[in-house]
């Protein structure tokens, strides 16, 4: 395909694009497909000879397009979102077009400067504190998911805590030997309600992970008193707690754990690394009103948010920020012969190969750039407003219907859940303590399952997405209604929907 | 930024990246600014209000094109190759317009089931054996680079490792405090010559890591007999060599290590994963003369090569096959309750997120697949041998003044690597033993030296960029040529440039 031929093609390429964007909310959310459904639509192998590009498109439609879950469909309410603009899909057209595996700062320049630059933007716009920037010891890199970020953050954070109990030993075998008795007396800790990415990362870097109590009578956060509990009985068996990821909204409840108090516990322990993952509402951070929740944030070693979900960059898009860069470059540098270069050797410059696990990276800066060039500090602010309002509307039509509807959650960062009230259910009040228990946690029961019920209803019929999940033992139902093109109108179609299929239970 | 302002942004930004690549031989390869050159271009925060898209555009050319080094550019023959087409890049607009954190098949089931035909399409296309195809009990995957690659592997080797010889024991304290001792004794094994990648693997795991040796001797590759020495030499003191990543193309000269010996060596020591790298290499095996090398791959438990090197697929693309996919699913696969669904509950379908590091991913096979259907079998074979025969057409030209140039490694996949010879040296024959020894590593010093003059001066002027590399003590420059824009000219031209170089010290 030569540039002529590419400059036709992507002018079908764009309209098709344009025109899917256009229709969108006439297709279905959720596929219809079976499992296996693709494999045969197309060709065993590849074709011995080339194809023109018109028969390629023209599978895009045929293919691909009755298997998409459609993440930017006004009904899609599930998960968190992930949301496109287009903006962003044209920093990744650029991206594409100056491809590089720019693992240090000769391989491109402008890639590692840019990035630096745009994450301080970003580090501003959401008012973290200064010592974040990358003008002192911290600074920002873009990662590709959350997943990553806290994997980095826990590995490094494993290293930092051997070396500061190790730094007075010579090196040699036998601080090998002790290093590695070391790590297996270590344990990662995160709330009970933190992403799976933890455990995740714990394993990974082969440390114990254990879970710190977040109980609903506690809004589902971790106290700094729990935190601190934690840590005292893990240390009563001889293990060593070295790593804590605080939650800035949990995956279920967008809960947030108490960063204040557990601010102040960094100086009670000050060899556990606390890494704050606001994957979804960091966002929210844009806006001044939540702005009072980033004073904390300097006692701890690092912070991450996902620009890809709630801020309009297109996946893979986390903005990890790194107290004092050294915690990163000390445990990830390694130059072999053929990466060495004076840039590097002269310290001027910033190789992000040594924050991060891959070498290779993209130039995800700009869509970065593109998209808040684009929007404007108050295009984003009147964005994730209008989240945050659409969740409040939600709200008020889930509690007109307390007959329906038990509120679990309120509005967090556009999040709502709730769970179905059951058919019928026996009152707990007035009967002897011991049948009182019993019914009570029949009750429980009744309400789980008669929300399990009405949501794998929701879900079966495809019309919306929506997730649930499991908290402290409550099966709820979670609605966040948060992409560019999500509206009040879609949240009245999903109550009613949901009033639907909870009454046809009654019948 | 509406679907009519994209469109109209659209067709200008694919009119300038079309020009880049018209134009693109008439830049320097290398950027000439100045560590820092970016910061002072733009603001130092987000504007309060959007830009519109011409002013946003206008800072390519302004900021970014200034600080790029172009990995396009037909004076590009430093590090690997990082391709790009036309084709790919279509396949990447979409897969932003698609976008989803698709972690598994529910969210987004034509995102999961085309890259399991595409990565058979690649398994087959290559010629790997069929244990490596998703329709018994392997299958491929595409991650984003090879250490992301070679860490997953690792890890799911470590904690296979330990199943394994734990596996009479039941769950429990017990068990993790023995497993959390076993991994303090384990080794991972890597080529002296194997990517830095393995050796980061390693550390991030937790585990030791070891090298294997591989001389001059041994074309720098490592053999059975040198790998069985090193696993009897770490377990003579008391550790556990559990992973080997085996190099199908080193990141220095492009040296092969022993498959086939190595191939054995798996019934002697079945518990050590063998991973085989072939970031670079491993696309030279579209060509039948290559897939000689293919059949010993059977006896390994994972492979991966880099389709963004060499194989015109944007970066990032590494396709990672495993012969037995359960081997990643039980070390990767963490379930919490806002992931459980009917569908992967029925084991019908794959969830990705469970072969991999993060949850979330791209719709990456889509360029795959678009790359694979317009240039078919036959357009890659014609790109391979194309970069092939001027590798070798390199050789001859450094050849033909062997005045000046020792060739270190002949042609390996169109790399060609080669010393400078110093301007004087003396003359080791007919000297008394102890001192010709003195002036043969005197020789040595000399030639590297030579070497690093030249190499020094040739990157300094900016007009072609290459890399050197110290392999055993040898400081050598590679040279390899192996963008969609090489051709024979401007080997003529860099060889030019060498010898000019050369010949400036020697005045």
């Amino acid at each position: 395909m030569d540039s002529l031929q590419f400059r036709d093609a992507a002018d079908k390429a764009i309209d098709e694009i344009a025109t899917y964007y256009d229709t969108l909310a006439e297709r279905p959310v959720l596929p219809s497909v079976a499992p296996g459904y693709l494999r045969p639509l197309i060709p065993s192998s590849t074709p011995e000879n080339g194809e023109p590009w018109d028969q390629i498109q023209a599978d895009i439609e045929r293919v691909i397009m009755p298997g998409l879950t459609h993440w930017q469909h006004p009904k899609f309410m599930a998960f968190f979102p992930c949301n496109s603009s287009f903006p962003a899909m044209l920093g990744d057209m650029y991206s594409g077009a100056f491809n590089a595996a720019a693992f240090n700062w000769i391989c491109s320049p402008a890639i590692t400067e840019l990035e630096t630059v745009v994450m301080d933007w970003v580090a501003k716009l959401i008012a973290l504190p200064d010592v974040y920037l990358s003008e002192g010891e911290g600074g920002g890199i873009i990662q590709g998911t959350a997943s990553e970020v806290v994997l980095t953050a826990l590995v490094a954070a494993r290293e930092r805590f051997i070396r500061r109990r190790l730094a007075d030993m010579p090196e040699g075998e036998e601080k090998m030997d002790k290093a590695a008795d070391m790590r297996g007396k270590l344990v990662a800790l995160g709330s009970e309600h933190a992403h799976s990415s933890t455990q995740k990362a714990a394993m990974i870097a082969g440390t114990r992970f254990r879970t710190v109590p977040a109980p609903r009578e506690a809004g589902f956060s971790v106290t700094a008193a729990a935190l601190r509990k934690t840590i005292q009985d893990i240390r009563a068996k001889g293990l060593e707690p070295f790593y804590f990821t605080a939650t800035l909204g949990s995956t279920a409840t967008c809960a947030v754990d108490d960063l204040v108090g557990i601010a102040l516990l960094t100086k009670e322990y000050p060899d556990v690394w606390i890494h704050v993952d606001a994957a979804y509402a960091g966002s929210a951070l844009v806006c001044p009103e939540y702005q009072h929740l980033c004073p904390p944030l300097a006692a701890f070693d690092s912070f991450n948010f996902n620009l890809h979900k709630w801020l309009l960059v297109n996946f893979d898009c986390s903005a990890f920020f790194i107290k004092k860069r050294k915690d990163l470059i000390d445990t990830y540098s390694i130059t072999p012969s053929y990466l060495r270069n004076d840039y590097t050797e002269s310290g001027l410059v910033t190789d992000y190969r040594d924050w991060q696990i891959p070498l290779g990276r993209r130039f995800r800066s700009l869509k970065v750039w593109f998209v808040l060039r684009t929007y404007g500090v108050n295009g984003l602010r009147a964005f994730i407003r209008n989240h945050v309002h659409l969740g409040e509307y939600f709200h008020d039509l889930i509690k007109s219907r307390n007959d329906i509807f038990s509120v679990v959650t309120k509005p967090a960062f556009g999040l709502v859940t709730f769970q179905i009230h059951p058919t019928s259910s026996i009152a707990a009040a007035g009967m002897d303590p011991a049948f009182a228990s019993n019914a009570e946690a029949q009750h429980r029961e009744d309400l789980n399952l008669a929300t399990k019920q009405v949501y794998e209803k929701i879900n079966s019929k495809g019309e919306f997405f929506l997730t649930s999940s499991v908290v402290c033992g409550v099966y709820l139902i979670r609605v966040v209604s948060a992409s560019l093109s999500a509206e009040e109108k879609y949240l009245n179609m999903v109550f009613e929907a949901l009033v639907e299929a909870a009454e046809e239970g009654r019948v």
